[in-house]
């Protein structure tokens, strides 16, 4: 990794090889977000996912105390939209509102939409945006200090940056979902696990960190086409019918298959080797 | 409530400010169902759905033994659907059969449309149309003596009022909701609460109407702009895939963030003061 | 069943009246498949799916050691899609594979498709094609020896026969979906029941199918205008939304409410005395 | 007709057996509307779809200027929707005007949803709302001295009861129909038939009135269960995928086929002579 | 060719070269289908899909009186779904004559599924089956003398073979297509011009024959990687929204470019030579 | 307009107020397109998306022989997609053309996601890549001297970037679709007309420029809330069922009915004077 681009609210590291470790840092308000963060946080996605050296992503927060605590509300008070000028008509602020959030919206979608797995380690509060972005991620691991919650009913408003989208399709429980979802409720560790909400729980978040680039490390040594074609494969398949995603997949593996890994990944297997595959 | 209209086979009480508690109440019968009560269901929803004076709705069984056995199925062999004449074609009586179904489908649908979240408690037997309406429910509590059935197998039909619609979303587990709505076997409050059935169970009915009625409170002392978006966009969410529910929820809340109600939960926040939020 | 079928690579019989047992014979190769296998299990499925005689279907694989090991990679590799001469372009070779994953697809796709419904026990080896092919049946039964894996990701492809279209749809949690999806890692009879992938759990593969057995016999008893109507009510409801599900769930029984099955459940329930049905 | 309903806004005739001729009936306001007519419009076709002495209706406008001018806007100015207390916030002012809108295409819809075809004559002025209503429709007719326009633009609102989204469905032309709804510009006879918004023109409104009558008497003549699953099957197609089309329409006529009057008119096809059929 | 199959019901030459012209053949029944045609069709199409020595098809019948004048009445009156022994309940005679509808549907839409494009010239009458079967064709050319009708309604029920799905797709014109579809009338070929069911029309059947031949080796001169990717990824863009098309064309491109057509296609316009391609 | 952003590839002018004219500006190249230039197209469009000074937008090409004959072909040659190394797998090389067909498809979108509407004037050649750009636009209009061709099959390959996916739903015309995409033929003015595909013609490009400056004008003089309304609820309507659409419709005017607009074009209209509207 030569002269990694770098930023300004994000720590970005490389633990091993083809692994990425992408780091909330904004420790002193507990890794709340403001605007400019989930720009950055669009722009380290979109390069990670063309990046044909890296492989799995570790998303997590610093400090000790907080994954993110969601939408620093301050500076969102301040900022343009809550705050538009009270002269403009209702329909006006729509649309402002509006492109705000879809703009919103897009950025922290590009966890979903990178092409590589993510994998996202929550401990701390994990409030509101947090819910968000970790529900984007593809495999989540918390902590058993870890205090979520779907807090944006407290603050009046429906949560519209994806949870409310996501949530239910991510855990099978609708009633859970609208559960938490309608409480603002906190649950921790224990219930995440039950629920389906996480698949690990450690005690620490450093176990979970250590736990997340094992896994990392695992995922970035296989196939990068099967692995990457098999996240893009499960999302499709979250949101079209049974026949519509039989038909892409076989359309995907018509060129997926023209790959030299099914060979190397073979060979490997029956000489007891570790493959190596070309970057992708 | 000055002067709340009165129903026939339900009991409407407002336990707490916003809040109403409508019960199923035929217990003579185990509360189960003839069609001038789905008829009757239908008005009471849409009542409460349009009422700016309520804000959560509890509903349950009275009696001990039953939410309700569901349809009562002596009064439905006497009515006119079964008991068409023999004179006319198949095709005819389908189309009175699909009126029929379509016009029952409404009325128990009415619980999911309601604008406001549904609370249901269910205890004792709650067999085929009661899995069709507490499916409707947003969360659902039941006591440890509840016996669960998606009965309609054993009288010769598939359930068509909503159970094979909206179990397989409400739960997860798509194994599972085969098991039981094929086999038509019953199933306790530990099972209903491992698979995701319902969100909490508690010792007997009168304790689950203890916590249900908390929590009506709860939800009714939050903003109800929040609270109902959440329940609408939870839903839209169920039917679309993540890119149209984004879409929309971006739509939503152009007009739901121009509200009093993000200021009045802000400020009582900072000031720990419980809000109060305007009509809706 | 005078003279029934019989086929190279899989053992029938009819252990009841109405229940038929299908199971893959292969044990020399811990039941992999070779496209013979697939294609005959097509066949099969297709026959049974319209023959009055058979209302519930027990899937399984003889030996001790595996349901099956999935795809024989020795056999694929030798045939024509991955052994493609190397001369045609990269377009026209994604035609074969194409065809090739078409016709794959929809062999699998027959226990899906089968009008009845197919209960199936896995035991010692689940890899792979294995998951596709259970993931297939309506209800899973697997002994405490099992060992699943979404294996293809370690043969460098992502899995193409169905496990990625339907895994999703049939448990709920769509990280542990992801987590065993992309790691290709093992997993056992205990963490499968807990994310709702199997329906029970058995110690010994005999008692798995002596369970499975007790169920298809119970099925089998029942109306098969009701079972099959369940099963077909179930499978569009996953494919479609609420709104959709309810009109096709009344156009349904707009026709298969016009039986004797009814009346003939209702009497027996009456009389306490066990129905019969007509053939279907 | 013993005793059929009599409405306030609309005159209700039988001019041949089995057919019903509904007028707007304000021709001193060009018969525009208000909210008691669309209300009344919902009533009338919810009973007329039901009754079994109905086959087919149609819809056309007293007086000679106008089918309808749309909204009556001076009525719809005073009226609470757009005159709301300035004091509500603007989440509370979206809520009234979502259930508005909802009721009021609630109620246009009822023409769409109306099991018996509906023919729609239109003469003058047909403006608006007038193009909501006429695009529910089955068959459309207009006399050549029609003036159509989706006039919604000129008074600064999209339009919201269906012609935005019915019109791109009707008519095969996309670019047209953003053409006439962003321009707002009156369009007459030839150009609606050119596009396929209107089946047939004829020279004045009697001769409309005529030609729609024999068309009407014509598929009253027809079997009602082929006439009806045929506009429902049509609606279906419509909104649906090929694939979900064809399996919805198996099961439609699976029960539809068992009529009578597919061997009624086998018979008098052959016997040339003219079938009766059984009242649907 | 060598030693094409032969089939019963069909004549099928090779015209030209990558050509085949299939003629419905029963030229004394007006070319009228029964069970054992339908099944024919589909064993063709389904091969000449494959074939690589195929790239464009056309369809035609025999004899100058008639395309088809459809379904040959008397043969399905004879035939066991109609003529169910009338002891059997509603229920079960609904399953055989859905599976009877869903077999009829999959034998017609081999033509829409072949991946090769089918052109169909039609000439005298074309009536209810006929409409199915040219309306699953990609260009349609009609003679002056062609009289085409969904003819139905006049037989008692909804045509379920494919038209009421397909043709409002085909053509843009909904209102016609009721008309039509209600009515039963009989159409001739400027109507099928003007509101585009006919691409072309011929005076007489020899010259709709003689362009149509035109047409398939103009096409059959083509990229068949690019002449089979236009048709099924136009077929794909009218049954999903226009997010998913673009996605699965995408994808479909992302093979489908690894093509030496493209090259040799570049090379021979430059050169102003004819290209040949490989056989797909 | 104050210091317009400039392009390299495109004029920008302001002809009107609130309109923008943007012209492709390659003419020696008769405007072929390469890489460059759409991303600048994307530039300029999400700029004068959100720009409050715009209102409509009229897009054409500069010189007399042609709006684009498409993509620059030989520039493509030269370019990293078809230019991959021969040493990367079939997989490999898939992905980047995936991922360099999603950007240039995302490119041209915009002029469809662009909030306000697009005219498109078309003359000379406009083959392929010009295809796909101006039905992306929301009105087309052409002179009499235009040539129009979806040339991509003829270079060995399915058109990717757009019209294969809007055109069957712009046109109504299936089959005339699938004939000019198939057979790559060059089609006019009339024939563009016939089917629908322009909304006008004029004799000279002059004539069309002059003509749609007219349109644009018309279009910027109405309330922008009820334009851009009306271009995003038609755009929703192509992709959804008619109860998704009405029911995101009556959403969307929740919000924008709370418009000064409204009122403004009323008075106007009582008043016969030219309403002005707020910026949007």
């Amino acid at each position: 990794m030569n002269n990694p681009p770098t930023y300004k609210h994000f720590l970005i590291s490389e633990p091993f090889d083809f692994v990425r470790h992408v780091q909330i840092n904004r420790p002193g308000k507990l890794n709340s977000f403001h605007q400019p963060m989930w720009i950055e946080l669009r722009q380290i996605f979109e390069q990670l996912s063309l990046d044909p050296n890296v492989r799995t992503i570790l998303l997590s927060g610093t400090g000790e105390r907080a994954f993110t605590t969601g939408l620093d509300v301050q500076a969102a008070a301040q900022s343009s939209v809550l705050g538009q000028s009270e002269t403009i008509d209702g329909a006006r602020r729509a649309l402002f509102i509006r492109r705000h959030i879809a703009e919103f919206q897009d950025c922290i979608s590009t966890l979903e939409k990178c092409e590589k797995p993510v994998i996202c380690v929550m401990h701390g509060f994990t409030y509101g945006l947090g819910m968000d972005i970790c529900t984007c991620a593809d495999i989540r691991i918390c902590s058993a200090d870890v205090k979520f919650a779907v807090k944006e009913v407290d603050i009046g408003l429906a949560a519209d940056i994806g949870t409310l989208t996501r949530l239910p399709k991510v855990v099978g429980n609708f009633g859970w979902v609208k559960d938490v979802s309608l409480t603002a409720r906190t649950f921790g560790a224990d219930e995440a696990y039950r629920v389906g909400f996480v698949s690990h729980v450690r005690e620490t978040k450093a176990q979970c960190i250590e736990m997340a680039l094992e896994l990392a490390v695992l995922l970035a040594s296989k196939s990068p086409v099967a692995v990457q074609g098999t996240k893009e494969l499960l999302n499709h398949a979250r949101d079209h019918s049974v026949a519509d995603s039989l038909r892409y997949t076989g359309l995907w593996n018509s060129a997926a298959l023209q790959t030299s890994d099914v060979e190397r990944a073979l060979l490997s297997g029956m000489n007891k080797t570790r493959p190596t595959f070309e970057k992708l």
